[in-house]
């Protein structure tokens, strides 16, 4: 059974997470991505979180199932490698990823002057050009300051700008591939960190809110902006996360807790009315405080059997070992997950995409590549380079193998 | 000049976040996106923010540059004209997105029957189908225990996972549409928000750390995770973050600052080296009590000529409405960004999509659909309706116009 995209290939000179990700995430759907590494590994080589030994699971993390090709792109004779490997011909291929300054070499018009119809996403941190990073974006999307339950910003742990971003990615070559694959033609693509979360926080309506109604969201804790949702603690020391966004799972909440008459008086004491999401949200800390000795009184496994059954919309709690401990759809037993074998770092579970297609099964998640571990193959297959001219460019440095 | 998918077509059911993403993503890529909506809107219709009027910013904003058909779904004639729409003939056709539980008319296998290359991209919220939001599983993915400075959990503001699950959506689309247009081949495509949060969380290392090293990652305030970040009070009472991850970072840091040599000292008073990236994460409280005074002695505005001046990697905390009124990125010298009107919330800068594709100009965005709005033309192009059997259908209730 051949791969989704099967007969696309994606060459990727990047580091960090968004250029990655969004490479990887054609990966996961069967496209052949190549990694151009500096020898030696890219600048994110050794990132945090490391193994023992030193190696780094988030390169790892980020980098498996792809090929990695490396060359020493300050020398001449490896930047005209890197160049005929982004322009080799056929279908599918002359298309480039990169988060880092395409200049030089790397420029879209001369890199275009081997491959007319090159693809090129560029990933910058600001619209401008100029330098940002995740952490240097998100203090300016107003989400700190309306996170977590006082006046003080919080930042967000996930970097969400480099995921959406990596995900734009994906969505963007796909899109300029099948523009190609239509008209003949290729095209620069520039996305830019600051305009995904810009992009972003405008289609949720934060920014419109302040436009229309002259004033932004504030910190509200772990309570659901404009429906009812908050979190309890567990007679055991845990803590649960429960939602009534519609009047079904209103309903259901008051009956599976069996205090559907005592919430119904919150209606008239508040002078709200609760059959609508905005009420429930105006009365939220009155039905927390109903709830909350319900929860307080009862384990999470009681819990987790009277709201299940009751049909309650709810979640517990995890930090990451009880995610990792507990949680089963956090194990094989869920086909997006398969152990797999990470040389250098070890094994653990490592996820597929979650995208499932009918049509072909899904690929199966491999371990990041060993630097310059597809160097000989993609030379000689791609290039027509022979064994001894290989040989020959690793003993100048200009490729390691 | 045509849009860059412009024979693409996709039918959208859905309600909240992610799915309408997935659908307005493409549709900014100039995709033609139709919602079918039950008579009245769908449960997220009214969904906060609010304008003054009652109107849903959220709605609109996630909804914008769509077509809407309003049918009433439970009525056998309005789940007829859906199956035909869904299946109607043409290439870049057959596409269907959906958050709803997919039974009845609206299962695969039943729609197929009227096309037997159907597309159909399915988000649930559990990977076995059961039901989940942003919410309850954001709390099962380990972050909200990283997040913030103590051991409370701390649940995110912006729901990272439906945005995720939304670009996912774009991308499954692509990647199927593409798969089709080659092989002529259709399929079901599923998608479950707690894969796209399992996935994330492992694609970062999160939960490899906890398998490898035995501990998960513990919340460290506003500081970054494995290199150098933190946030500064300024003299004028805002708050800005700055980052040092490469080498280069971190030298223009303390040259900017004239604290180089201070910054120096803390090597051997804390026998870690400063030159590596876990060094600096290791030395980060006395990094940032060298750095404190200088930031708190000093205006934004004398901050950001400083450091702007020198490279050094930051930014400025905003909160929703110093984004709105300060940052000129949000402004329409952001080519991104438009002023629109949307009928009945008002008018309000509105971004396209943050890919800038080289080859095609950027579509404009429009504002969100008026229910039904496009009922009339679309029963009558795609289904071959006269104008007299769409008011039948009007006068019976099967449609509104």
């Amino acid at each position: 059974m051949t791969p989704l995209l099967t007969d696309l290939c994606v060459i990727e000179v990047s580091a960090f997470i968004a250029a990655p990700l969004g490479g990887m995430t054609l990966a996961q759907l069967g496209a052949e991505v190549i990694r151009i590494d500096p020898i030696g590994g890219n600048i994110d080589y050794r990132r945090w979180p490391l193994n023992a030994a030193g190696e780094s699971i988030y390169w790892a993390s980020l980098n498996k199932g792809k090929r990695s090709v490396a060359i020493d792109l300050r020398h001449a004779e490896g930047q005209e490698l890197a160049r005929a490997l982004i322009a080799a011909p056929g279908e599918g291929r002359g298309m480039l990823v990169t988060n880092l300054p395409a200049k030089g070499w790397m420029d879209y018009d001369v890199l275009r002057q081997s491959r007319q119809d090159l693809i090129m996403l560029q990933l910058t941190g600001n619209p401008d050009g100029s330098s940002a990073v995740d952490y240097t974006v998100n203090c300016a999307s107003g989400l700190p300051f309306a996170t977590g339950a006082t006046a003080d910003p919080v930042n967000h742990v996930l970097p969400v700008w480099d995921i959406a971003a990596g995900l734009y990615i994906a969505t963007g070559l796909l899109a300029a591939e099948r523009h190609r694959s239509r008209t003949g033609a290729g095209q620069k693509v520039v996305l830019s960190l600051a305009d995904v979360m810009l992009a972003t926080v405008a289609n949720l309506g934060f920014t419109a809110e302040v436009e229309i109604n002259g004033a932004g969201r504030q910190p509200i804790g772990n309570d659901l902006y404009g429906a009812y949702g908050h979190d309890f603690a567990t007679r055991d020391g845990r803590r649960i996360m429960v939602v009534a966004i519609t009047d079904r799972q209103w309903a259901a909440l008051g009956k599976a807790t069996g205090l559907s008459e005592r919430l119904a008086m919150i209606g008239p004491m508040m002078a709200v009315d609760l059959s609508t999401e905005g009420g429930r949200f105006a009365a939220r800390h009155a039905i927390s405080a109903v709830l909350e000795p319900w929860f307080a009184g009862r384990t999470l496994a009681e819990i987790r059997e009277t709201l299940d059954a009751g049909g309650v919309l709810w979640g517990a709690y995890q930090d990451f070992v009880q995610l990792v401990g507990e949680d089963p759809r956090f194990s094989t037993a869920n086909p997006m997950f398969s152990q797999v074998d990470h040389p250098g770092i070890g094994r653990f579970l490592t996820p597929g995409s979650p995208l499932a297609f009918g049509a072909v099964p899904r690929q199966e998640p491999g371990p990041a590549p060993r630097l310059g571990s597809a160097t000989e193959a993609v030379l000689h297959d791609r290039l027509g380079l022979c064994a001894h001219e290989i040989a020959r460019l690793a003993e100048k440095g200009v490729v390691s193998l």
